[in-house]
C-alpha cells in the first residue's frame, strides 16, 4: 500500500502560476494583502481541480485551538482498560465529545516522561483540554497545568494544591460506609474486608479508613487480622478469602471492595464447603454486569461511572468554550444494590 | 478558568522587530531565504523568552503527517465500550501506539455522516491512518478509503470489494465449531444455541451457520426450535433459556455465543430447579474474567483480543511508515477453555 500524499499549497501555486504565499492567503481567506478577483478565482479553481482539502493542522492553526479532548489515564497498570471503570468513563465521555464535534484522544501515562508529554500536548495545542483520572501522580501532573490555567477536569474530588480544580467525582467513601452499615445492620460483628490498591495509593488508606470508621462508630471492634489485600483480580479475592477462613473465630461477613474480588471470595467459601450467605455473607462493589446473575446474586454498590464521564466531558467543553458553568465541582452518589449474597433479600 | 492563549509568531515578530514571515522561516529552520545569524539568534532568543512552543498543528504541517492513529468503531450501539471487546482492543492498540510515539484517537460512528467524518479525518491529515472494527457498514466506510490508498487495518478478515485490505482477524467461526464439536463429543444430541446480533448483521448468520454445519456434519439434526437470540446481555440469555426449557424434548446442552448470555442461561437453569452440568451442560464464548469463578465454572472459548489490537496497531504503523510487512492479513486462533459447566472437567 502506497502512502497517500496530500495536495499541497505548493502544488497549487505551481499549477496556478502564482507564489505559494499568495495561495496561502487565498485559501485562508486572508484580507491582509490585495489580491485581484481573477487571481483569487484561479487559485480556488486549481485547488478544487487538484482535490485540495484544508489540512486539519492548518485549520486548527487558523482557528487557534484544537478540536481534540484528551482523556489522560494516570495509572501504572498495563491492564487499565480491562477494569470496567475506564471503558465506562470513555462511554460517557465519547458520547458528549461526539455530539459537541470534538474528538477524543486517549493518552496513558505512568511516569515523569508522561507528565511532560501531557504538558506538551496542552502547551502545543494538540489537545484543547484534558479529563484526567486522579491517582497517585495527580498533584505532580495536574498541579502545574492547573496553575497555568489549562482546561482540565479531574475525575475525583481534588485535595491539597489541587483543591480548587474543576472535578467530577463519585462519593466512593460514602458508598463504602453504606455497604458496611448494611452488613452491620444484618447483625454481623466479625466482618472481613478485602481491599485493593498499592501501598503507595493514598486512596487505599482512605477506603480502609471509611470501612474501619463505620465499624468502630457502630460500637464494634475493627480487627487487622480480618483485613486482606486482593488487587483487582478474582484470583486474589479467592486467595484472600482462603486465608480469612483460617482465622478463628471465623468471620460471618466479608466486604470485597470490588465485584471481581467478591466473586473470587464467594468461590473460595463454596469450595470450602460453606454456604453464601448462610455461613458467610458477601457484599461487593461496582455492580458489574455479572453481579446480578451469579449464584447467589451479589449484593453490591453501583457507581454512576458513565454519567461521571458524561458530566466531566460537558464541563471540560464548557471550560474550553468559555461557557457559564453552574457547578465546577460535582460529586455523584452511589447506590446499594440489595441481592441474595448478603442474606437480606 | 481563563482560556490559555498561545505565544504566536506574530507576537515574536513584534517583540523582535522583524516580519512574521521571517519569524516563521527562522522557527521552521527554513533555508529558502538568507537570514543573518544575528537576526536568526534574536528571533530565537525572543521566542525562548516568551515561552514559545511550536504548535502541534504547525509541526504536523511541517512533517507532512499526523502522529495520530484513529480507532474507528463502526457500531450502532451506544454501549460499545461496555462490551469487553473494544477495551481489549484498546489495551493492545494503545500499548503499541504509545511505544511508537503515536497517539490514539477513538472515533465512534454509526451512520453515513460518520463515514464522511472518517473520510475527512484521513483526507485532512487529522489521523495518519485508522484501525477499524468491521461490522455492517464496513464496505461503505472502508471501500472508498482503501481504494484511495489511505492506511487502514481492519479487525476482521475482509470479503467482497474489501478482500485485499490489510487485516488482523480472529477465527471465531473455527472457535464456534470447536465449542460445538466439544459438546457433541460429550454425547449430547439435543443442543441449543443462544446467538446474538441483529438480523441485518451478516456475522450473525455466519455464526449460526458455523454451529449448524458442525451439528449436521456430526450426523445430528439441527432444529430451529432449539435456536434463540439473546443479544449481549445476561438478561436476554436468561429469558432465552427460560423459553428453551419449555421445549419438549428438552435440550441437554446449550451453547451461549457469549459468556454473559451463558451466565444468564445458567441462572435460568438453576432457577428452574435443574443442575448444571448434570441436567443441562452449558458452554460460553469470550472467557470473560468472571467465567472461571462462577459456580459452576464456565467452559468457554478464549479469543486473543488484546493481541489482535497489538498486531493491528503494529501493522498500521508499519504501513504508515512504509516499513516492510511480512503478512498483510493475519488470522488469530481461539482456544477452548475446559471447565466444569460442560460436564467434561
Amino acid at each position: 500500500m502506497k502512502k497517500r500524499t496530500f495536495v499541497t499549497q505548493k502544488q497549487i501555486a505551481k499549477e496556478a502560476g502564482v507564489s505559494q504565499t499568495l495561495v496561502s492567503f487565498v485559501l485562508n481567506g486572508s484580507t491582509e494583502i490585495a489580491i485581484s478577483d481573477d487571481t483569487r478565482q484561479r487559485v480556488l479553481d486549481v485547488a478544487k481541480e487538484l482535490g485540495y482539502v484544508p489540512q486539519a493542522a492548518a485549520k486548527s492553526l487558523v482557528h487557534g485551538r484544537s478540536n481534540n479532548i484528551g482523556l489522560v489515564l494516570v495509572n501504572p497498570h498495563y491492564q487499565v482498560f480491562r477494569d470496567p471503570y475506564i471503558p465506562n468513563i470513555i462511554t460517557g465521555l465519547s458520547n458528549v465529545v461526539r455530539s459537541s464535534d470534538y474528538r477524543l484522544m486517549v493518552e496513558h501515562i505512568n511516569d515523569y516522561n508522561g507528565i511532560m508529554t501531557i504538558r506538551h500536548m496542552l502547551k502545543s495545542g494538540e489537545v484543547a483540554g484534558i479529563v484526567m483520572t486522579n491517582f497517585q501522580m495527580a498533584e505532580q501532573v495536574a498541579g502545574p497545568l492547573i496553575k497555568e490555567e489549562y482546561p482540565i477536569v479531574l475525575l475525583e474530588k481534588p485535595e491539597g494544591i489541587l483543591a480548587p480544580a474543576p472535578s467530577v467525582g463519585i462519593d466512593h467513601f460514602s458508598g463504602i460506609r453504606c455497604a458496611t452499615q448494611h452488613i452491620i445492620s444484618l447483625g454481623h460483628e466479625r466482618i472481613a474486608c478485602i481491599a485493593y490498591g498499592t501501598p503507595r495509593d493514598v486512596h487505599l488508606h482512605k477506603r480502609i479508613k471509611a470501612f474501619r470508621d463505620t465499624i468502630t462508630q457502630a460500637g464494634l471492634t475493627f480487627e487487622d487480622r480480618y483485613l486482606r489485600f486482593g488487587h483487582y483480580e478474582p484470583e486474589r479475592g479467592y486467595l484472600a478469602m482462603q486465608s480469612l477462613l483460617e482465622e478463628t473465630p471465623r468471620v460471618t461477613a466479608v466486604f470485597g471492595m470490588n465485584d471481581l474480588m467478591a466473586l473470587g471470595a464467594i468461590r473460595a467459601i463454596l469450595d470450602a464447603g460453606l454456604r453464601v450467605p448462610e455461613d458467610i455473607a458477601v457484599v461487593g462493589y461496582d455492580d458489574m454486569r455479572f453481579a446480578e446473575f451469579i449464584n447467589p446474586a451479589l449484593t453490591t454498590v453501583r457507581a454512576p461511572e458513565v454519567e461521571q464521564g458524561q458530566i466531566a466531558g460537558k464541563m471540560l467543553i464548557d471550560i474550553i468554550e468559555n461557557n457559564p458553568i453552574s457547578e465546577l465541582q460535582v460529586m455523584l452518589e452511589t447506590q446499594l444494590m440489595l441481592r441474595a449474597s448478603c442474606g437480606a433479600a
